[in-house]
């Protein structure tokens, strides 16, 4: 799936910031592919891009209005519609991750297709996916994996991947997930395809390459996920990892969505994921550790506690987003 | 999914008795489901049911027609499609576990259409399945789990339940793939699923039940496979077991599908799946090795394989077509 940009990002009324995470996300991580945003009055939520009509944006070359709000409920409210329907009579595509399809939107289906506009749903996948053959593809690839679901596997892949970027190295982002998908501008909705498929999907998501290129993937869930897990295994094999980062929740001790189901203790953690993925590629190893330190409000208190999973796991730790993930760049160049 | 029944199994023309094994295998495990058999000339496979037409069958009492064959292909060959319409016109439903739906079948479809029969595609589910919610349902529950695909797990779930039935216990067969399926009446094909519901799929399929209830949960696959391992992992998950049975087989090194991954051996296996299955269930425990021995001629050499297991893994370990499931049972009796 490869999505039309520049977008123009559209907020809604968002009563809290939080509520255009997907937003505010695309914007950080994607600015060259965001022309404005598009927010309708009481909005809360901010990306510091120009305030943009559909009609200007287009005039500036916008090719996509992307939906970058998470409405409660998961479905579109009804008084978003209008917004929708401007973006697609000023000539613009539409961007969705959410659960509900554009397309069952009744206005909008058939606004779209009588203007000839298209509707691209990036949590739904219409790929025709093979099984996995776990054949052995050139390239190197790391694979964010967890204790949990939403702890910053993506913020880190991406960090990761700017570092790389920034040394002169050869380094995809590969995303995972919808929101991902939309920095990305390609991707697959892992959890989204038939079980069967799985390891099938992350073997296209991440294709054969120079050997010296990178393929830095998402990742998501967790193989201790009560709920989730099979995703997340189905993805590790598929992805053949040369090298892993686990990815760990200073303010978290139990599944987030399963608050009854403990973390697993890290080197646990490490161990297994490292006889899993072994299965596909022998030489997989976690060389790192990112912890989302964002419950520590002192730089000292997250220091602390990084250093003292680096010295329990023996491992290079940050937080790559307040620290930076250069030690997690050196491992990587290390792996020749 | 609840199937109709009794059957009429149909086998076709099949050239080799392999190739209608789904077939013999439901005329052995389910034979108070069965009512005849339907062949084609030339057939070379035998349940040694009664031969009979549809109309015989209807008048019995058979509901439907089961497909016994796995065609070359994997989709009906059109020769077939006459004997097919002739049990709709008898009154029967169809019920296929193959992967072309028959309802893509243009004359089938048509014909059940103004018949009003029903066609029962047991491989796709169009179940609206929950995520899982990982809690601890009461009841108990033993899941098959394997070092591959294809050796044998369906087969020792079905010999276990009736051992344990045998012995006045409360046991009941869940089936996770078409073939079982069918066996059972009942059952989810896990594999179908979107693999965001793996593990819900599983906690529907084994839902709570009495506290001396045993589920004998088919499984799928296996963790370290390459293609599938997802399945088996959201499947391990939704299973919750107290009980696993680890399933092997005596001729095989590696995967059968991807023959360049090396099964693993036994005592990693072990760790590894409880390790995991403690996520859900902190009692999972591996109770015993099931081992598919139908590649040693001698009952000598497959007992001398049998103990040297034994010997290694210090868990009851059998071939359960061969030398039947007493030992598997006693495990699963002392857990209280």
């Amino acid at each position: 799936m490869t999505l039309p940009s520049p977008y123009l990002l559209f907020l809604g009324d968002v009563a809290e910031a939080n509520r255009a995470k997907t937003g505010l996300g695309i914007a950080h991580w994607a600015p060259d592919r965001c022309i404005g945003q598009n927010r309708m009055p009481g909005c809360a939520a901010d990306t510091g891009l120009p305030d943009l009509t559909p009609q200007a944006a287009a005039a500036a070359g916008a090719k996509a209005l992307v939906s970058g709000v998470a409405p409660q409920g998961g479905a579109i409210p009804e008084h978003w519609h209008p917004a929708l329907l401007a973006a697609l009579d000023a000539g613009l595509d539409l961007i969705s991750g959410m659960h509900t399809r554009l397309s069952d939107i009744q206005p909008v289906a058939e606004t779209a297709k009588s203007l000839g506009r298209r509707l691209f749903d990036v949590r739904h996948t219409d790929l025709d996916i093979p099984s996995a053959n776990g054949l052995k593809r050139p390239g190197k690839r790391c694979l964010m994996v967890g204790l949990d679901s939403a702890l910053g596997k993506k913020w880190a892949a991406l960090a990761l991947t700017q570092e790389m970027k920034s040394r002169g190295e050869n380094a995809t982002f590969r995303a995972t997930g919808q929101t991902g998908i939309i920095i990305a501008g390609q991707g697959i909705a892992i959890d989204a395809v038939v079980a069967d498929f799985i390891a099938g999907a992350a073997e296209i998501l991440s294709p054969s390459n120079d050997h010296d290129h990178w393929d830095i993937i998402e990742g998501q869930g967790s193989i201790f996920h009560g709920a989730y897990g099979g995703v997340s295994l189905g993805l590790l094999h598929g992805s053949q990892p040369d090298a892993m980062v686990l990815c760990a929740h200073a303010g978290r001790t139990h599944l987030e969505l399963l608050p009854h189901i403990a973390h697993r203790p890290l080197g646990q953690a490490i161990s297994v994921h490292e006889q899993l993925a072994r299965i596909t590629n022998p030489a997989a190893t976690v060389v790192g550790i990112s912890v989302n330190t964002s419950s520590l409000k002192a730089d000292d208190a997250a220091r602390a506690h990084l250093d003292k999973i680096a010295h329990e796991t023996g491992l290079p730790t940050t937080d790559p987003i307040r620290f930076g993930c250069a030690e997690l760049a050196n491992a990587l160049q290390t792996i020749i």
